[in-house]
């Protein structure tokens, strides 16, 4: 086997575990914590909590709600440069995707400086980040755990990805008390974004057998859990998505991702869409693209997702997809890119596909992919 | 669900990964190592390979030799003063349990004073250690990858149980090549170390969806591929052996053990006998004592065990135990407590049971034990 490396957040996992903030940021070190987060997060109640759980440990902050969806470059760096002016050494971000993507972000240059492009693809960050303890609000972004940062690139339109070891928080608190506070439609794009990474990560070219257990047990979970949260919102069963999310995190941090994600990227840059949206209407065509050159993988996830063996990884594999249409079908959700964009932009499909190529995470997805290779993929599901 | 922690280092694994200590250590901000190894290891010349590593990326290090296999107090305290007296700021061991426990407790003087046996059970280490790579050259102890660290206690004849997150070492390096140097008497005791540990933690009270999948995977690959291993040393054997032991060592460290382990570290304190030589003997006869508070969880060690479902957890569990006493007679190990211990020191089982029950591992067993029922647990294997 070739070399591998795993790198995890500390995890503190469970109802409550919000509590904990406090004495975290006190573990680092903490004098004085920038604390990032948004206005949805602010209306639930949960950043004036945290506020509390900090007052309550003697330790000051400052608050920075400059947080939108698909955080763009130019709002990490005026973060930055709010951090800088106001003197804080721990950074605490409560949110999704967007509010911890923003805190990573506003780590990198508040001590590495510079422009966020500057730091765009993999292993481009050089100085050691301020402490950060981030707490998800969402089943599925997976930035809480990962070594991956998705901003946006206003000028080109493009999502970037930054990956890097250093972006690994150093503890990930997740609570799936804040959960109950998520619409219907949340849970279902945040679930689904989690069994993409989930799928993606098994299939990468550098999967690991630490990250291989963690992609099947994500994949299970949410096929068995999500109708299941949606229909009656239980905590039992959003907590069941938060192990799910958890492990499919730690799995792609490490395995990294395919061609799904790398358009999703390019899509999403373009047309501010949530990644949620793209994977219903994208994931099993980019199975289906894969099926020559990942048969026995796909047959595992196949296996998992219809519970039960078919006898051949062929058969497995394509009843998976199936299945997952299926499953897809069931929940709320686009299921064509023409349900999200419109006929008169179509044409954009092509620059999009020539930006996906260069994403970071084409280069792990099992069969290469040229640009009009990915242009036919996104036709096909038109 | 109850709040659940998970703290593991990033793990660098894979033929040859002991090439990245040096970098590892610069970025740790390594200016001179404090290199912590033993003469079985130095003899291997594994020793004179990492000074070479260390030497090409110009950072200087000392080396403290003074290891002995189940290290004692006043040795950690030896460490710990020679640690102080050179000025070094990163530490690194390469070696077996022994080593890299000796490294942890010279850790904790080092930076938190006093005697090693202050710091005895669960959360008692306060200040922050030395940064520290760890480079396990068995697959087994999983002191590498666990917040666990075992030094004996001369005066008490016991084996101290130190656990806490600071003892989770940054960096763990885990290089299959290296286990190519080792007897296959180590082989196996080794991997029945790590066979014990994920039995052990899969059954804890405090296991979570996180760590039992790593007891399960690492229980699967040591059943499969030890025999392999001990037959023909062949390096793909060795290395699911080693993916076995990091598993096994993410779940213990975070599930904690329970009554076997307690008695084995009593029994190692007093007798000097390695885990690897007290397991074989223990082991089906604790998972026999716990069945009626872990019938389920049994039952799925046992599927795993047997590679099939009888039906029933009972049957599993029971077909299970079964099958591990024919895999333990098959190798070439001892099987009753008689075969290690003489007969004129048979009635030291009671005063070391009594302090088995004081154990923090103790506390973790499905079933609670009294010192009188660890006793019988002994006499049934003597």
């Amino acid at each position: 086997m070739d070399i591998t490396k795993f790198a995890i957040p500390e995890i503190i996992f469970g109802r409550g575990s919000m509590n904990h903030a406090g004495q975290c940021a006190l573990r680092l070190g903490a004098k004085k914590v920038f604390l990032v987060s948004d206005a949805g997060i602010e209306h639930a109640g949960w950043v004036q909590r945290l506020m509390d759980i900090l007052e309550k440990e003697g330790i000051r902050w400052i608050y920075y709600p400059g947080v939108t969806s698909n955080p763009r470059d130019f709002q990490v760096e005026q973060g930055a440069e709010f951090y800088r002016k106001n003197g804080a050494d721990v950074i605490i971000a409560i949110g999704g995707g967007s509010a911890l993507d923003t805190a990573k972000g506003i780590a990198i240059i508040a001590s590495n400086g510079g422009k966020i492009r500057d730091y765009e693809g993999a292993n481009r960050v050089h100085r050691p980040l301020p402490p950060m303890v981030l707490i998800t609000t969402t089943a599925g972004s997976g930035s809480d755990i990962s070594q991956f940062c998705i901003i946006t690139d206003v000028e080109r339109g493009v999502k970037m990805s930054i990956i890097t070891r250093t972006l690994v928080p150093n503890i990930s608190i997740v609570d799936p008390l804040i959960l109950r506070t998520k619409s219907k439609t949340l849970i279902i794009q945040s679930a689904v974004d989690a069994l993409a990474h989930a799928i993606e990560s098994y299939v990468s070219t550098i999967a690991s057998p630490f990250t291989e257990m963690h992609s099947l047990k994500a994949i299970d979970l949410i096929i068995r859990y999500l109708p299941h949260a949606v229909a009656t919102q239980s905590l039992d069963s959003l907590e069941q998505l938060s192990i799910a999310s958890v492990s499919a995190s730690m799995a792609f941090s490490n395995a990294s991702l395919g061609v799904e994600h790398a358009i999703a990227h390019s899509l999403g840059g373009h047309f501010d869409m949530a990644h949620g949206v793209i994977h219903p209407i994208l994931l099993t065509g980019v199975m289906r693209y894969n099926i020559d050159s990942a048969r026995e993988k796909l047959g595992d996830i196949g296996r998992v997702i219809i519970n039960k063996d078919l006898g051949s990884a062929e058969k497995n594999a394509l009843a998976g997809i199936e299945k997952l249409e299926q499953f897809f079908s069931s929940l709320d959700v686009s299921l064509r890119l023409r349900d999200e964009i419109s006929e008169d932009k179509k044409h954009f499909l092509k620059p999009i596909c020539k930006l996906a190529v260069n994403d970071a995470c084409n280069l792990t997805n099992p069969r290469p992919a040229s640009w009009q290779e990915l242009l036919k993929i996104c036709e096909e599901v038109w």
